[in-house]
């Protein structure tokens, strides 16, 4: 007999993993980045007041944080303009993602997403043995109308879009997934809208759904607009009832102290988040004229990032990739084709998109041999 | 149709939560704790180290932490004595315990504790729909020989035992620990063996087990001796197939990147270590004497806390309690029969005790109506 003795479900699991850290990399080829453009991370910081409240907090930390996170929550509340109770907090997307799909998907339920879309969520939804029903992009976008008559087909339990989308950095306008949802959400299907980079769109593009509508549940981070990804703080707004029930399976105790008090502060700074909208922007800019000067197409983008079209294949775009990386430039790129013509470049300070604009002519005269 | 479908697991778990925090008992009362002495937390703190390390970590928490954890799980290693594919980091104990859980435990399958044990993992085993299996403490200590004994006998996949013991205090020797396992570990059955405590307890407490032993698999903690509890960081030695597989399940950037590098620095400052030792020694030997000087008994210890034996049944420990924390004392009790005769006393700093002893002959008095 073996020890120990694994679930059906934990044997059957491929031994993958979603991402391969930066600093992963770095050890493998034995320096550091000088430019860190890959993992959507805001580089432009967290707001100087989150800081300081993280740093007032260290010496508090023999402290377990608040199970309830409830200042952060009553704040979040504040912000959304819905109760405390429509409210969650959690330890990242990615740690929500993985309890809400534990509340819903035994093994063989449905589940519907887009080919090329957030690994992490497939990787929890495998991990509970679900069926991922995946749709290809069309023209770059997620397709909802199919996503919706595919949650219909196969009775899915959850639908997932992320809006705006990554890795392409497309959206929809909140109007029109509002409308979609009313229209064509299937009886018992579950809307999973992941608004992780919300902050960097146009106006419109954020749901402005019923909070208590129990079709729909959000997700939001403080990883990107605020800046905040090591610090692991994200939330999730829904229906109380659905909400509630994640204190059956969740870790309680699991939030880092410093990390709510940081996310508090952070949320409080307004002007810093304004600011940091508007580097986004600039950098966006910035990222497209490189490209364009290397005869690449950038795709528009409502996020932190840019996704450029390098106009070959996948192999050549890997290629690039690599040869960006062997330059020091961490950057990362879509799965799928064929949206894996494309790099996907993080927006990044105007140091950092110098370090890319000039290792970019190289890279692509080595990846065209 | 209900919105949303949730599993029938999910459906037919209790909406109950494993502890309420001090906080939320705080905003129940209307008025902060003058002592809080009820989580175990070690209120002496962090090294200062660890506190500067996370402090200038705060800059940086715009990165992901490492997925790997690699500096920390290297250190570890080396403080171990074992090779990096023996540890794994993670979310603390509950974080790795629920993961732990998740590995072997499908419905049904059995797994065997103490009653009156710590009740997080409880909640993840009857969270994955594992049957519990519960046997009594004997003498205030876990019942070991009886505990493999239900392994076997029930077929068990997993063995609980925290060593040393909370809520009591109480521990076993190494020695004996490992005799038993050698003599009694099932076929098959995993012994999961929590060490949350035991940086405070004797020599020859801590097990000395091969690592690559695939019948064990040891957690530890930098909550508690490390004053890190708001941090989220605890790690688990065992056999690299079984370290692997948790890379199946786990959130691999769900650690706090400040609190990466805080456990590192701490880890590397074992002067701060020995000092907190020696203060936990003091405040045990100081609450034994606050309890007999009101005519109860310390049970003795090898944690940051004692157990008090109020002489009585458990209703009337609960009535101390409750007279406690209208006093501004936090404290927590064994939950079961008869160890629910005690109320549990973390060890705090001369003035927190000094609250302590003011407090306690008047909640006696009311307790005793």
């Amino acid at each position: 007999m073996t020890h120990p003795r694994y679930t059906d479900l934990i044997q059957g699991l491929p031994a993958n993993v979603p991402f391969v850290g930066p600093e992963q990399q770095e050890r493998v080829r034995g320096a550091a980045f000088t430019a860190r453009l890959g993992a959507n991370e805001n580089i432009f910081g967290p707001s100087p007041k989150a800081v300081e409240a993280m740093r007032r907090g260290a010496a508090d930390i023999w402290k377990y944080g608040d199970a309830s996170s409830h200042d952060l929550r009553h704040a979040l509340a504040g912000h959304m303009g819905c109760a405390p109770e429509n409210i969650l907090v959690g330890e990242g997307i990615d740690g929500l993602l993985g309890n809400l799909v534990r509340l819903l998907i035994a093994p063989g339920d449905a589940v519907v997403t887009s080919d090329g879309a957030y690994p992490t969520f497939n990787y929890h939804v495998t991990g509970f043995g679900g069926a991922l029903h995946k749709l290809p992009y069309r023209e770059d976008r997620e397709d909802l109308p199919a996503l919706l008559a595919m949650a219909a087909k196969v009775d899915a339990k959850l639908v997932y879009l992320s809006n705006p989308d990554n890795p392409m950095g497309s959206w929809h306008k909140a109007a029109d997934i509002q409308r979609e949802i009313d229209a064509h959400l299937p009886e018992g299907c579950l809307f999973l809208l992941d608004e992780a980079y919300v902050e960097f769109a146009p106006e419109g593009t954020a749901l402005e759904v019923d909070v208590n509508d129990p079709r729909v549940i959000r997700m939001r981070t403080f990883s990107k607009a605020y800046g905040m990804a090591g610090a692991r703080v994200g939330y999730a707004i829904g229906a109380p009832d659905l909400i509630r029930s994640f204190d059956k399976i969740r870790n309680h105790f699991g939030m880092n102290r410093m990390a709510q008090a940081g996310a508090l502060a952070a949320l409080q700074d307004r002007q810093w988040l304004a600011q940091t909208q508007a580097k986004v922007a600039e950098a966006r800019k910035a990222i497209a004229a490189i490209a364009v000067e290397n005869g690449l197409v950038a795709l528009p983008s409502a996020a932190n990032f840019v996704a450029v079209d390098c106009r070959q294949d996948g192999d050549f775009a890997r290629r690039v990739l690599a040869a960006l990386s062997a330059r020091g430039i961490f950057v990362r790129m879509p799965f799928v084709a064929p949206q894996d013509r494309c790099i996907r470049i993080s927006c990044g300070r105007p140091e950092d998109l110098e370090h890319l604009a000039q290792a970019l002519p190289e890279a692509l005269d080595e990846a065209r041999g």
